[in-house]
């Protein structure tokens, strides 16, 4: 043996990625850019019941069509089984079917599916390839594109979950021409939220745009629809960019409308829609900021009735100071310490309120008490837009002491 | 909203990581560098009843002296409970224990409880940082110093899993000292694999200085083992070093002995230790590269002697070609399809063979019969080798069947 006897071995281990967010026609195309991806292998398509009623016969005719080796795997999936059951359960279909260590796992779903999917490839053989079809707005600007996946566990949203970039992202917008309401909306806030942080032209066309955007799923002729998706997905990468997996910084401002969501939609038993949660820390945090004299009282209520304008909560129930402020410590727990609440100081450009400290119960007692009282104003408000309607979630039955509540 | 409607976005996300792999006394110095990775965060430390009990009061003392904020949880862990649930486990004891998103998790243990912790930290907040102190021969050159976590589902070893470096290795060769002797000579067979593929001294100096590795467990006063112990992890972190996430090649030299291991592993109930899998991997490996021509009769029988010099097994009665010929085709679905059988072509150098055509299962049956009929002729050679002894698997009775099957 030659004398080596160091006491440190020293070891890089780099890891190169890159992918393609494609907005296109996966399933129009049988020898397209979906084929393309799968190339030759076996996969697996995990499917919701929903998305399965709307598009399992296109994608059956596209698989036929293009003569793939692709099965699919129709799962329950909402927010009340992202699970890491449902993870072993996607697991086990791969194994089922045989999938070898470069087989791809396919989405084709809204945000959860492609969350369950990305945390399943992951795990799969130490990490299969995996494609994403997001079917949702939401999932198409926001849970389908980036690199994270995730369950819930121990009462605790998304608290097991992984970083790791698909082989490809292929958007239709059409399918969203069947999306209930509610999932529109929910989409929006998260465009909204991006508006907010960095574009406030994207805000106005947003809001101004609305019920046109509402009326056509944002599939409308003139494309306004489809610039809206394509900027909000050109924005949501240049901002994770330089820190895709938040080793860098645990600054972050897409983390705008994300410290105190998480806990709202724990408390509503997952049955308030991610989305609508993102809405209410929105307009929690816009209080805040405005309170702290950050934002003017116009530019706050710009914010607010824009949100409202939208269909969006401001207000829901479960957002009370007792709740909120252990929420802002477990989102800190989760960025390393430090609160980093992400508050606008404008359309269009946000700051961080870095310490628990700079939060007191006070504040946070003052803000949720406008916004109550707000909401208690402003009887023409929908409470429908709190709770899931008319698909609350697979599976899953809202029940009516909820509904009320809200 | 700006004029932009491209019909894909490019996305970048390399991921830089390093780490170093130190031999020291992490527990003999309070204020020494396992205080410093810590970095005065709130620390779970991982460890099993077998290392609770012969180090779990130094490891209780270092904490007080230390001042770290550090609890320990003692988890059992063996072959047979390396799986989801135990992960979870542990990510229940750090949810509970309230760590952080940046707060480390600690394995303090053999392979077994690495690969767990690893996999609970990557999960754990979609990733805590964890640092491993490695305890027996195999984790200290082998399991506990790469990138690799994973449990074992539906009856396939490994298939859930991840890569994730750790932030820290720290290693103690005096904790080798109370090793069983099967733990030695299982860690034992991943220094000879490394051996075999790429240095020919190192094999002669283990098997040349067998007898006083063993009696030292490879602390010696002359510090023989400890120079075999860091050219092992010398050899292992540069053979990686380019391919740490197995997605540039999935030809890799160092998975010599592990085409067959994992399902005779299985098929023993987890009953055969990890390392004399290896073992019998190897010695299947190297007469099938004897009967191919690759090898040399007489470097066929030095290897084989050589793993029988050092008391590990070159057959067990779960190897028969009926179950080896369809183990290949399982490690090639793990290969992307392909084989990549490594085959030794000397001592110290290998090659592979490619593609399952190769492997007929003629060839298979006539190796399983050669090493069948070495066997039965020496009967001197120690059947007790095979299963684990004398502390099987933590919480786990080795059944008399299966010892007199052995």
């Amino acid at each position: 043996v030659r004398a080596v006897s160091p006491a440190a071995f020293a070891t890089q281990c780099d890891r190169q990625s890159s992918y393609d967010v494609v907005l296109g026609k996966p399933l129009d195309d049988p020898i397209g850019l979906l084929a393309e991806a799968i190339a030759g292998r076996p996969a697996l398509i995990v499917t919701t019941p929903t998305v399965d009623r709307q598009y399992g016969q296109a994608l059956r005719d596209w698989i036929a069509a293009s003569g793939v080796n692709a099965t699919v795997e129709v799962v329950r999936l909402g927010e009340a089984n992202k699970t890491m059951e449902t993870v072993l359960q996607v697991a086990t279909a791969a194994k089922r079917r045989r999938l070898g260590r470069r087989d791809p796992l396919i989405a084709f779903g809204g945000g959860i599916c492609c969350d369950v999917v990305t945390l399943a490839a992951t795990l799969v053989r130490r990490g299969s390839p995996y494609i994403c079809m997001p079917t949702t707005l939401l999932a198409q600007i926001d849970a389908g594109i980036g690199l994270k996946g995730g369950v819930n566990f121990d009462g605790c949203k998304n608290f097991l979950g992984c970083f790791a970039p698909p082989s490809n992202v292929f958007i239709d917008m059409d399918w969203l021409r069947t999306l209930p309401s509610v999932e529109v909306r929910s989409g929006t806030a998260e465009i909204i939220k991006m508006a907010l942080i960095l574009d406030a032209e994207l805000f106005e066309v947003v809001t101004g745009g609305w019920q046109r955007l509402l009326r056509t799923r944002y599939t409308d002729a003139e494309g306004v629809g489809r610039r809206v998706v394509a900027r909000s997905i050109e924005l949501m990468l240049e901002e994770l960019q330089d820190n895709w997996y938040e080793d860098r910084s645990l600054q972050r401002l897409a983390d705008f409308g994300h410290t105190f969501s998480a806990r709202l939609e724990e408390l509503s038993g997952y049955r308030l829609r991610h989305g609508l949660a993102v809405a209410v820390d929105m307009a929690l945090s816009t209080v805040i900021a405005s309170i702290l004299g950050m934002l003017t009282h116009d530019e706050c209520e710009h914010i607010l009735a824009g949100l409202e304008l939208v269909g969006l909560p401001t207000f829901v129930p479960w957002c009370t100071a007792g709740e909120m402020f252990p929420a802002a410590r477990a989102s800190a727990r989760n960025r390393g310490g430090d609160l980093n609440l992400v508050l606008p100081t404008g359309i269009g450009r946000a700051t961080f309120l870095h310490h628990l400290e700079d939060l007191p119960l006070t504040l946070l007692e003052q803000a949720v008490d406008r916004l109550q009282r707000r909401a208690s104003e402003r009887p023409c408000a929908p409470p429908r837009t709190v709770v899931a309607e008319p698909a609350p979630l697979d599976g899953i039955t809202t029940p009516a002491s909820v509904r009320s509540a809200a």
